[in-house]
């Protein structure tokens, strides 16, 4: 696939989600979950202290924008408006993936834009199956760290997306080179923390110790229920056969819920829930349940489309929620959140009793 | 917040509650809760006994109108109206806020009348939240007993309405001053009941035991199901960004049924479950988990818009209908329903399983 | 009330049956119920026996009609239907409350009427409130037996029924009268069997131990699911009020389903389910569950109402259906029937966890 | 019934199934099986092997199409398309009934067209009921299988489809003389095996347990969901009583997920799960709860109806979606597919606890 057609594709991506319905039917199970609400919260919502450590820096609020998009000139807007946003609100953020820069000095820019608008956090983001396709190393993590300064790395796993696309990477076999990907990267390069991302579909418990053991400092577990790959392709594919295909598999996928609870059971290190996180109650049933930070890729696409100011408001609503939320649940502060007492209820039930008994 | 402000608040509240739709989504569960049909009843309908002692007076049934109103003249007619109705059937009734008439003294006989209409059981009512934000004391809850010759207090936690609200007071922390206030009152003034309320979204058994710790007699659960806050301020509110919030918030709260079971599990004293008690099968059902009366709003509300006589065949209604079901059930007592058997469905069960087991 | 009355309210309960909708929206659970398919059913569909023994008659299938009217002349020409099909069929039939033809001999041949076209079951109908309030005894049974040479006598408890009507008999205390009375009868005049019927609201296992010790030795369960008398009296009542009323208890009762399964659990005499038995498949499911035979009344008075022939349809219908199921389960008669295997699924589940275990 | 009679009710047969809605509307219960997604799968979804061995032959997908028709002209022109596609995909195929065959020679040409185009496995049909109703015995079975050089032959039970046709075979008594008749089959001519089939019904464990004594070398459940005999009839039968009790038995059956569990349980040889199967993620899922081949027959009979190049596209999406789902659950093998972890929700989890545990 030349460069030219990754920037065409990316771009109707962004289009596709802005426009069309691209969320997951099936849910994401947060709404199996019911935070105990507290007649007397015994805190002033004013003190609510939303603030985390991430990655070797404070946010104050823990959510970051999941990584999205570079590569073309619209994307360096949205990075743009994305990087001011969490200047402003002090949050992080993640980019799209890098490869289009790796493979294409010119497109730099369209990343390290952000760089010129922000201090805070920024994640950069290669796809694991370019290792084993295009025998990535240690250097190509050493460029895309560079172009940015990344405070962390984030490689995504997107088996699914490329299984329904017509001409899709679909060798995933042999990731373990990463381990020692990851190792050299670290001792010979920048010793800054490697996150194991999906990008819709979650992860097992199972994954969760292959990840373990390959190395990385964090999970984003992007679990299903948000924005579904297959219904992204669904609009973009002609091939009437691929389409129902990529029909077939709008459903599948761990939800977000589900995939926190499996990770959570085997991993202790950082976990950050991406995957439908719609409003601040989201985040905060995601936190009770197991995860550290929220990622939120598509309603911020939406707003960075519009403008920075538009995000700041998208994400200060996400954030005036989630305080309330903590507010109502006697918790003030994402610590006492982490112990808040919760209920689950229907399938989400189904997940916890067999799988992680 | 000037006084005026108050009044205009209060009216628009009692409009929006009668003309718009601001019930919650999710109910009160109460239908998780199945009573059994006794084929045969071994009582006479006639017979069926509904009287309770509560708060030192008796009750012709477990039934008050919850506290509502009060601080303009809209509120007036609607007490008295309320005032005159409770008096025919011999039932209580709690009013609302008082705090519009401590704040200004021209207020108070909106809610005095009803003492001109009614011996039976009144209950004062002030907001939790005022006695931290505006250092209010014994003498205060003196005033507001005094005004109405209350028979008990009623002292609310309004935590998600005051948190929704563009401007609300939302500094709940710090309440552990009521222990003194309580027990100072009570010394000094009148050994009358304190009640602690919530006003729709429900307490939880940590709530439960901090206002068993503080002294309170008795606890309205106010459980979510019935009228919802964040409906009733979705209607309010002009500000867009505060209403989606509000939005989000629509079905926070413990249901009724789950906060009763939550109340019971650790609280042996009064409780009263209000809440989206729409008939008298609910009052039935409420009383057979664990309530010892319950409180009933809205219906009332727009009942005592219309004359006294309204609210009397409201009452009657529901009246007949608990001992319509006391009769099914082959009680006679409210004692005995207290001990029907039942059984319990759905959500309701994660509830009991995963919180009181 | 006035026979004229009672003669009217009859036929207007037969109008409302036939042509409004009067059936339960909360259903029978015998959807819970699956009875377990047989691909190799080892018998012959030609071969299958749905004889039963009852109350000492052999009936061509484990069917009666319910007992649903009499008292007035189109009462008469339904019963003759009725009488005749079942004589055809060779299965039983009850006969509606004979208390009319009780209070005015003028009415007895419009119940008599059956004996001239059937030898077969024919089980006679009292109320039991009728013994508490108009202090009838065992004469009065013997009136009601000998009038039609009853096989059998249903003694029925309808609660819900005279409660939610304006003038409705509701005293339901002092039952046990019934004990001597059923006694008496059976000493003094004729050694037959009495049934304990509900009309369709059920029968608890605490009702079925009093049954029990009162010495009846059939229970109709009666349960709720079919046709619903809150529905009914709802179509017939004019007074708003009792109109409200009636609609709030129109899905009171105990399941047909979970009817059986509570009774069965302390009760091992004949048990007869009652109640939105709509197809021969529910017929294979009560008695797979514990019943013994099933009655029916709504889909029977529709049929009634147009022809003897059309009675013969339906019940033939019902026995078709009846022999697949047994069938498809593998059981060629009634007693291999009762021990079919069978799964519980839903709400049904909770009815026999909660209350039987 | 006259050949004549069977060559038309056949065609109806498929004219029926091609144009009206004939599936269940209570599903297969696979959606109540989760597999379990894989975030790093660990394998190339190029590698992923489909292949399986069945009945001597090997298969490139665990497919086969499900034996549906023979007996007229239309039938050879599916069967025929049928055979070539599968040769083409290196699959197996089922024929249908070869009653017509037997009982007329000179329709022998629309089933053993399929040797012309096909050397992959091909299995005979014969119906169990007429081993008993017209006294078949080995040498029928010798000359199906010599007709089509079968591999494997199945002995089809279908009780419900006999029940509810207006002269259906339905003595199903005796079927222990298949014991005799298969082992006699084997010893004097070809020891092929023998497959129990139902047609869309499912079979027990109590059915599998015979069928296992019999000495059937391998099961195809036929379970409930897909295509719906009562459904099928329902639109041919004219007769109204006949129709309305097809209609009452167009959910009856053991839906396939549920016979899968059933049949496994106690059966450990070969078991072929045949209705419902839709895509290749229920082909994935059934293997997964063990299934050792899928069975597909209405959409293939829908594509048989156009062209051969139609079954080979239909039945490759199958294909591609089955390696799909092995590939996100990272299983490269069958064998490792029948290990893969699920989760199982719902109606499915009451026949696994009370069936099978
Ligand atoms: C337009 C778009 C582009 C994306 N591109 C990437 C990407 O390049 N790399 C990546 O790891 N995830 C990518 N994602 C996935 C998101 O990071 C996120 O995991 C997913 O969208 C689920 O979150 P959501 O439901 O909030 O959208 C993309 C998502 C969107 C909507
Ligand atoms: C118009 C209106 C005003 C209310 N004002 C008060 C109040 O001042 N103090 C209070 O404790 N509760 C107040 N409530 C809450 C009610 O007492 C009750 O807890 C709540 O409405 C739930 O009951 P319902 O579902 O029957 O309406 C108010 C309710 C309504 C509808
Ligand atoms: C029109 C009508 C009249 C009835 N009258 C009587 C009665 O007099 N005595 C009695 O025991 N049950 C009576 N029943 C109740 C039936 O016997 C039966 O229990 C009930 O209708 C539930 O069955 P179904 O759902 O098949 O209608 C009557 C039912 C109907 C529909
Ligand atoms: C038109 C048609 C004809 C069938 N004929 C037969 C048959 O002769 N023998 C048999 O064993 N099954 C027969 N079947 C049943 C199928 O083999 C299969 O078990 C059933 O249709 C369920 O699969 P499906 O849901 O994929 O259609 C037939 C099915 C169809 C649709």
């Amino acid at each position: 696939m030349v460069n030219q057609d990754i920037e065409v594709r990316k771009l109707e991506h962004i289009l596709v989600c802005n426009y069309c319905d691209v969320e997951y039917k099936k849910g994401t199970l947060l709404d199996n979950v019911e935070l105990i609400h507290r007649g007397i919260p015994e805190c002033d919502l004013e003190d609510i202290e939303t603030s985390i450590k991430l990655f070797g820096k404070t946010l104050d609020a823990p959510i970051i924008v999941a990584g999205m998009t570079g590569g073309h000139s619209k994307a360096k807007e949205i990075n743009k408006n994305i990087a001011i946003a969490i200047e402003e609100l002090n949050l992080g953020m993640g980019l799209g993936s890098q490869r289009a820069a790796i493979a294409n000095e010119e497109l730099i820019d369209t990343y390290s834009i952000v760089r010129e608008y922000t201090n805070s956090l920024v994640i950069g983001n290669l796809g694991a199956v370019n290792f084993i396709k295009d025998g990535w190393n240690e250097e190509i993590i050493d460029k895309a760290v560079e172009m940015i300064d990344a405070d962390a790395i984030a490689i995504h796993f997107n088996p699914l997306q490329e299984a329904i696309q017509p001409e899709g990477d679909v060798n995933f076999k042999g990731m373990e080179i990463l381990r020692n990907i990851i190792s050299s990267y670290k001792n010979n390069h920048k010793n800054i923390p490697f996150i194991a991302k999906q990008v819709g579909e979650g992860f097992s418990k199972e994954d969760a110790e292959i990840i373990s053991s390959f190395g990385f400092d964090a999970i984003d577990v992007g679990g299903s229920g948000g924005t579904s790959w297959a219904a992204v392709e669904l609009y973009r594919i002609k091939d009437e056969e691929f389409r129902e295909l990529a029909e077939n598999f709008t459903n599948w996928g761990i939800p977000t819920a589900a995939s926190i609870f499996e990770v959570r059971s085997v991993f202790n290190k950082t976990l950050i829930a991406t995957g439908g996180i719609r409003n601040g109650i989201d985040i905060a049933k995601s936190i009770a349940i197991g995860a550290d930070c929220c990622g939120i890729a598509l309603p911020i696409l939406k707003a960075a489309l519009k403008s920075p100011e538009e995000v700041v408001k998208v994400l200060e609503k996400f954030i005036k929620e989630l305080k309330i939320a903590m507010f109502l649940t006697g918790c003030d502060s994402v610590e006492k959140l982490k112990k808040a007492p919760y209920i689950v209820k229907g399938e989400l039930k189904d997940w916890i009793s067999q799988r992680l008994d």
